[in-house]
């Protein structure tokens, strides 16, 4: 009934097939009303954590919404499809991880429904592409005002599958975490708060060996010079004034990274 | 008079440059109500048949629609543009071979005009960008509600220029099909249709070379393993769980594969 | 208070972050109603001079829109965010010569303001990422019809801030002009405009060393030749017909192209 103006939509389905535009196709044939805002589609083939975390990122700047998101290697197998609900929207996919960091961004999972209810879905439900048969046209209905416990059977929240924490430790004037994910820019970011910069002062070390400044945008520092600042997703970052940290840190998501006061 | 309330837009343009934006404004210009589901602008430069074989496997996923297609290495020459009308939608572009698959998936060609009436066109139309000055323009005209017999006479359906049919060829305990995509997963889709299957059994072999089974999805075979399996198309497809069956197979587009029964 | 139904937006963020659709929330949530088109998000990274490029070809062919153009390697530093009047529209971005070169082509600049009302903002304005804080809501409250005089006070147009003006030299039986853009179809467009090539005949000569034929469309001239032409964006462009002229001329974007009439 209240339903929602909004879906957004993030898959690892790129943009070469036409994959994300047959998920339009079913969300268009069942609320033909309700907009569609394209996270990416662009998430690595089934990296499951890059699709959580550019999520997470995102969701809490965008008006609500129904949020699908489908990087779903296990499709056609009996792992779950959920629905969430938070206060800040709903939603919608696989049950692998891939929601919860933006469920916890969006307020915290309120209720936790299993997306199972056959009358939702056409009646040849095929096997590869749950997105186009199952997750779109779910986040269309719910959209369009159907009350989430008619996707299916309640569920406990401490059943949904988890990724693994990302890798945050703080110590005394040093602080080692996780690379979350790298941007089109080259800019590496932390899984590490913005907050945990607090006490590590201005000058800094990377992984004992690469000097950085602390700052708040890229031309703080010189050209070419590493720049640590806190991104506008509240995670500590480092780049490189008018280049590419990524490069010059030689790193990837999943890699620890050491910042150290400067002695 | 009744028109279409979206429009589907496929090209080679790709998103680099601004053509895919400037024909959106084309259709917002002149029909600003009608909303746009892209396909997909990332075809090959110049390949026909990908794009034939994308919208094909897209169009009926999608609400009743003008699907405006664009992939034409012969812009500006004597070849027509035409207005197909099937049970499903209309269709628009190039005479060559672009839409006729879309047009059989959609129910098949009820009627087909040359694209021809000035009236409808910009009075400077470019002699290299139809899709901008010629193919949004009809489309946007067509979704308003304008009369299909108003865009240019009535042609003989025969006279419309078709791709070559791929290859397929159905044995005693074997099938050969030509491969008609390879999609961002590098699943490899053939051109046999998934009923094709029938009677191969669960064992197969692929070129004679490598085993694979016969599954419904990806983790019905082990991690690694050849995936043979009916795709959401329709088509028979080969996949690897967790891995890229075209890199496995080493294949591409117009080769032919061939699957036997396993001795 | 009359407002725009549409707002266009350009950058270099990329489609595989959530950038992009972050900006596209800052808008829903302000303005709901109004509709956006994606120029291109794939301007290459801090290139403001392609950026401009491709706005400026773009934008005469869109509705009345509000423009909004993000490429910005000088975020969060002392560069002034401007608002840009002209008579096809309005354009919103930063003061780094991204914006003029379509506002010359919507009818010129009418009136400038700097982008300065920190009422239009949210309170947390990032230091990183300005489309999403500061750029797309301004261009969504001008959409929505709040006054140019609200964005902060008028500025001197002399004052805005220009790219340098590219090279165009027409002598007698020659023009000299650098390449402007390079498209996705391998297409070299030149600064120069299309009446630059009266007077030059049909048989030119490329940098002194290759032949090319003038002509109206690719198939003008044999498979693997080279094309002169005027291309639908007004400019002098030589393109390869079923080729890339890009890799034919090895030349890039500021590079200087010489035409001669052949003897």
């Amino acid at each position: 009934m209240a339903g929602y103006e909004w879906i957004s939509f993030t898959t690892d389905y790129g943009t070469f097939d036409g994959f994300v535009a047959a998920c339009h196709g079913s969300i268009a044939r069942i609320a033909p009303q309700v907009r569609v805002i394209d996270v990416t589609h662009h998430v690595p083939p089934a990296d499951v954590a890059r699709g959580a975390a550019v999520l997470a990122q995102t969701a809490p700047y965008l008006p609500p919404s129904v949020h699908v998101a489908v990087v779903d290697p296990g499709v056609g197998t009996a792992r779950r499809g959920v629905v969430l609900s938070t206060p800040g929207g709903l939603l919608v996919g696989p049950d692998n991880g891939l929601l919860i960091w933006a469920a916890e961004a969006l307020g915290g999972i309120e209720a936790a429904h299993e997306l199972s209810s056959e009358k939702w879905f056409p009646s040849n439900v095929s096997s590869t592409f749950h997105g186009r048969d199952i997750f779109a046209p779910a986040a269309a209905r719910l959209a369009g005002g159907a009350d989430l416990t008619d996707a299916g059977p309640a569920i406990d929240r401490d059943t949904l599958v988890r990724l693994p924490d990302p890798v945050v430790t703080v110590g005394d004037g040093w602080l080692e975490a996780e690379v979350l994910t790298v941007d089109r820019f080259g800019n590496v970011q932390l899984a590490a708060g913005g907050e945990t910069l607090r006490g590590l002062g201005n000058e800094l070390m990377i992984n004992g060996m690469v000097s950085a400044r602390r700052g708040a945008t890229f031309a703080d520092v010189g050209l070419g010079d590493l720049l640590v600042f806190e991104d506008s997703a509240g995670h500590v970052a480092i780049a490189v004034n008018n280049g590419r940290a990524v490069v010059v840190l030689s790193v990837q998501p999943g890699d620890i990274v050491k910042l150290t006061v400067r002695q």
